[in-house]
């Protein structure tokens, strides 16, 4: 049902005639109080009967589609259905999370418990600030050297995708990046071993992308800094959130929460606090992190209602038995998929190196590759949408984040099954 | 009613089950196609009903609050209503809008139409690009002179409240800002003649605030700039799409959605295309406005949901007339309003000029200024909230964007006048 703005203006204007029409106010000094009808939800309802604008139509299982996007990607369907409930009236405020004031104390309620379910499902350690800011994880590959570096200094990447490869090229702009190992040559399909690396000993700090979301490729643990200042630097965007992490054996971890924590517009950064307060004097205010951490993120306008809804995942996370558990829930969807593409005799591969397979983003091909079009064709009619691969890559992917349910994955791989079997 | 994250669960897990035991596929090859049997909505309702998760209750006028905040701020109360009713599902896709891949058909559909409506609200010639971007416009005050200018060029400012005092101060970094006139000596009560000013000849542009939310001071015409160059830039985030604009008169306009047409998040930018392409090299690809340009505001993943919502808002501006209505409906309500104050004898005050004061936000503070606390207070009571005045100069504030219903504005009139009578 769709509602037309026409119906909804109606009810507009008829509840903007009883807020005019009911109030009369005295003019006798002191003890006269103000007195205001009350609202005749009687005639509120007539109009609901009549435009049907007030109750959305119950949403039902046969709607929902399962969706393999990269970012923005599937949520968790009652985080949807909550967010829905409230969207008008947020528990008796009166108004929309989205008219809020960020200074009110209903939002610095809601940033409050965002940060607070954050740190408890991380486990951050005190000496971190917790910061929701605008402006992608792009953003970030600028803010980063002009935070903790001098112009002059060598950073370390490691490139193991896509990602990476765009945070060395904007750390150019702002520090010397040093590409010290790059899995292009071998299409990033690896991840290297750590004792390979030739890190460079004043390197300000060494940079990863924990999960490609391209390529398929997720650090399975981290490498340690070699450099003097002994920090390591990680994009979290695709896996943040899916698994425990060790947040002490990092510098700084950022994310866009667009692929497991909400919808795009925020992107978090954990930030230990002494890295925090020598930004370049180029660095335009927005991308201080001083600024923002002696703001509590609220320096200006952060982007409330993905932080909210980032706040609903948290919640959903730690009620679900936290990242311990959503890891388990991870791994076993990630091997139905890839022994489903093992066991397939060739009709479909994926080319990762097998430790280093990414439970996040699965790319794969088909040994028929004339076949691809077919495919992704025929699962969108099964409702299973955004199975293209990468424009940069071609194939097919499946992205299986924390919210997209078992249940997804297994009709995935029922399909594929029937599929191959259709075209032997 | 609230919904607790385990009935919703129960909902979720009920759904998957359903999901798990109903598919099956066969082996067999060529023309057995693949069944998959329909869902038992009945079972679903059921669910719904054992946990009534699925009826968001119907709103009532009761709920609502005159919401007086300078930003975020009130929405149309029938934009929330629409966007409730489709975050689940938008109009039969299958996924909410904060789901949707940002290059997929359905978002580009959505940020298409917020475009193409933005430009016939405003009369948008086409030599000029519509950018959506994040960041707010704090980002904006770095982004313009990186982009327009060397570090070496002058800029002229015109400030007349504290949002162009930031501005300024941001511009230091990347440009030559000249404050050519201040009215922080009369506490921002004013904008200057225009023939007073005294521009720089050789200013790359001249930079001025449209409205300031704290002061209440608002520009009604615009000043013709006489550098070489002819560039006028505006930051028009508290009165965009309040009043049509002659959008030929600037090189750039730049408006954070959160005052007057959407959720925090979404910052737009209209700029003049040849002012496009030559930002400094020290420019964070994140705000180079080539690069959002060429993508159509898709570089990187945009703000999706905050787009959305500010697509919303322009198609409900359209529904009312476009912007000759919603100004004449703005004229009405700031009328009524000052008129309240100027005719209160004194009780009421409001500094500004009258032939700049602002039709977003209008401070004023009481004669008698130990009953301000009280005054907000009984406000609130009486479901209008928000009105406490910006911390920097204290007092009252009554922001009174768009979506302030004209309802709102004479109850808050009422209530002055009964106050007063009460306090007199």
């Amino acid at each position: 049902m769709s509602m037309s703005m026409a119906s909804s203006r109606f009810l507009h204007q008829h509840s903007t005639n009883l807020f005019n029409n009911n109030y009369h106010f005295t003019n006798k000094p002191s003890s006269i109080r103000i007195t205001t009808p009350s609202f005749k939800p009687i005639s509120i309802k007539c109009a609901a009967t009549t435009t049907q604008i007030q109750t959305p139509p119950p949403p039902t299982a046969q709607d929902r589609v399962f969706n393999f996007a990269a970012g923005p990607a599937t949520l968790p369907e009652n985080v949807l259905l909550r967010a829905q409930s409230e969207l008008y009236n947020w528990r008796g405020s009166g108004m929309s999370v989205m008219e809020m004031s960020h200074r009110g104390k209903e939002f610095l309620s809601i940033i409050q418990k965002a940060e607070s379910d954050l740190r408890t499902l991380l486990d951050i350690p005190s000496e971190y600030s917790v910061l929701f800011l605008q402006g992608g994880a792009t953003t970030q590959f600028a803010a980063i050297p002009l935070n903790l570096c001098t112009a002059e200094d060598t950073v370390d990447f490691v490139v193991t995708g896509s990602w990476g490869d765009k945070a060395f090229k904007e750390a150019q702009k702002f520090s010397k990046p040093k590409l010290i190992w790059s899995g292009k040559s071998e299409k990033y399909t690896k991840i290297p071993s750590f004792d390979d690396l030739d890190q460079s000993p004043d390197a300000r700090y060494l940079h990863i992308c924990a999960n490609e979301t391209i390529h398929g490729v997720e650090f399975k643990d981290y490498p340690t800094p070699k450099n003097g200042s002994g920090i390591l630097v990680a994009d979290m965007s695709s896996n943040f959130c899916s698994k425990p992490v060790d947040v002490s054996k990092f510098g700084v971890i950022y994310a866009g929460a667009q692929k497991n924590v909400g919808p795009s517009g925020v992107t978090i950064v954990i930030i230990r606090k002494d890295l925090i307060g020598n930004a370049q004097g180029i660095t335009p205010v927005m991308l201080d992190y001083k600024i923002h951490d002696e703001n509590n993120s609220l320096y200006n306008t952060p982007p409330c209602y993905g932080i909210y809804m980032c706040g609903l995942v948290f919640e959903d996370l730690l009620e679900q038995g936290g990242l311990k558990e959503v890891e388990k829930k991870n791994k076993n969807k990630g091997e139905i998929l890839y022994n489903a593409i093992d066991e397939s005799n060739g009709f479909y591969r994926c080319p990762v190196e097998k430790s280093v397979r990414s439970l996040m983003n699965v790319p794969f091909t088909l040994e028929k590759s004339e076949l691809e079009a077919e495919f992704i064709k025929e699962a969108a009619k099964e409702k299973m949408v955004q199975l293209k691969g990468h424009r940069s890559v071609g194939g097919m992917r499946a992205s299986i984040y924390n919210a997209m349910p078992l249940a997804g994955v297994e009709k995935l791989v029922a399909f594929m099954k029937d599929f191959q079997a259709r075209h032997a």
